[in-house]
């Protein structure tokens, strides 16, 4: 059993700030710079790293790897399958993010084919978790989910089994399943869809976790601490609208510690919804 | 005639907000995050894709287009292409944003070819209409336009007859045209081409206008309220600088109202200047 | 004997303003839009190419270049050539980035390229001077630096001998050395490093100031102000992280001038260390 709570989440943050993981990211336009300013105020180091000449070379130096397939093309799918693999071969955790899965026939290829490879852990929105198990009615508008997260679980326990994945569905609730278990996270705000790839740079914070962390445990806190983050921060945005949100998570990130994990996220644990 | 007030401006982000539209976006890096967080903010789905194998099929799901030159190269002018050509097929309103149009032969041929093929909606700075309508002596420095919007009129009026678009040219005053017609609207702030990509993000924010509304009012309504929303979000500046212009307007887009639109923008029809 | 004070740079400062030059950047997707606002607040017209089919056209026009090589893939390594070779058949002055050279053997294999085709001032981090002059033991974690720039200061002059270039390192203290002379300059924040792209957009901070002077006072004028900017950004942080540091930077730049340049930063020529 995978017993965590906030105070695990919070000395894994401890550990993540000393060990300074290296996480290399092969991630979307929309998300790169999102995702290391978030990545930097967490205590990690990212790179942003894509090139089919040195990606294999780059996971090789890396702690941690992440996998956003948020905008496709053909080269960059070619050194994403390059990638997966060499960290697996070099027994280096890495996350998939399907963005966008169900959206086109392209995009759900693409994700299908990498959700073989063998990820450390998958994080989509529950549409995308849904298209991927291959459920049917996975509906969704673009990139963003129409289904709540819980609709998705039966999805996240099949696509769990089917890849040996731990599967992380976020939304208003965050769950975290690896076939046997499910653990549910609480946290977040409403402001954070208004605010584009925060959910780009939760994969990416999760793969800094994966790098002292177990796959399962590493998810739990990544979701703890973001979701945490991601509330204080929205109250800092003072009921202005979303614009400050991406600075706010990021400072939310640098001074987060236990008493704001306690102060705005919940952990529960073998959760059956 | 095309009668459009702030009132109805007012009635079209409201329709926006409620229909929350997907806009595809094949827009340049630069402007990728900002036109994103524009859209979420104004109350609309965004999606960046661009990928030759998916563009046709995104088109298929979204309400409307936006196709933006910024940052060129081969394969995306393919893709442009293709899904203007499918956008048309299925009846769906695009918006070109011909950036730099002029600066290099390549771009200047990459921007005619595009208006070619029948965009509902073509919005640029002076230099870039003057340039697109083949006027002689477009000026210009990089995507920076070195004439005022007024100069450009006559081209937009050419430019719109030649295509069957409706043209907007923006600057310190804004005018839309459609080849009979001619509105001018004010609004904005002297900050705003201190930040980047924010005439893209317009063009991304006409494009979600365009869903909800016939060309000609989603073009006017567009600029309306974006130029109320950027002024509201200059003064919010305190006068420290652009720097937090992008979340500032971020924010007075998600709380843009008519009150906001009477402060800060007027539209005048029937301008002959 | 390049005798340069804060006098001088806040001169250059000025003439940059006046002379509002074009800057064109090649540079990576993480740093694109924190460069372009960057150089808008500070005075500078940015634009962003990188198609092969049109950066030389785009060099003719611009008033100086920036070449960083953050995120490589193969087109674009041949778009930097032309682009370089072009700026120096116009006798324009170009800045090379060599962003983390020494991580992979692509990447410090396209930096060495790169710097044999005459850069006029060529700025990294310690590890990345290290690696690119040929020194045995450059560290580097991705990235990000793991040597001080003190530790640098033997392979930039050596750089700057073989390549003819003006040679910045950057960190903590900031040198800047053209094979025979050395100025320190001090300034910045340790909050700087915890935001990603600041190191990219300081280069095509120096590209803009080599439009308005020689090589060697261009690039100490921009590390002095982009320094000074800096640490006053950073105080503006009020200790909060460094979520809102790109904003603030922008803002300093946007008000910089002799005051805040005596404030924060310190010039010490003929540096020895």
């Amino acid at each position: 059993m995978n017993i965590i709570d906030l105070n695990d989440a919070s000395r894994a943050l401890s550990d993540l700030r000393t060990a300074r993981p290296l996480v290399h990211n092969i991630t979307n336009y929309v998300a790169m710079t999102l995702s290391a300013n978030v990545l930097l105020a967490l205590g990690a180091s990212p790179a942003m790293v894509h090139a089919v000449e040195e990606v294999e070379d780059f996971v090789s130096i890396s702690s941690s790897l992440v996998i956003n397939i948020g905008t496709l093309s053909p080269r960059w799918v070619e050194a994403m399958g390059l990638a997966a693999r060499k960290a697996n071969s070099l027994g280096k955790p890495w996350v998939l993010d399907p963005v966008g899965c169900g959206a086109t026939p392209y995009r759900t290829n693409v994700a299908a084919s990498l959700a073989t490879l063998r990820p450390t852990i998958i994080r989509g929105n529950a549409s995308e978790i849904m298209s991927l198990a291959g459920a049917a009615g996975a509906g969704g508008q673009g990139v963003d989910s129409t289904a709540a997260s819980a609709q998705a679980l039966d999805s996240a326990r099949a696509l769990a089994k089917k890849t040996g994945a731990v599967v992380a569905v976020t939304g208003e609730v965050d769950y975290v399943c690896d076939g046997h278990e499910t653990v549910g996270i609480t946290g977040g705000d409403a402001l954070m869809p208004l605010s584009t790839a925060l959910g780009c740079a939760l994969s990416a914070v999760t793969a800094a976790f994966a790098a002292v962390r177990a796959p399962f445990a590493a998810t739990v806190a990544a979701l703890a601490v973001y979701g945490a983050a991601g509330r204080e921060a929205a109250l800092r945005c003072n009921g202005n609208g979303p614009g400050h949100l991406p600075a706010e998570l990021c400072d939310a990130l640098h001074g987060a510690d236990l008493a704001m994990l306690e102060r705005h996220a919940a952990i529960r644990a073998s959760v059956t919804a």
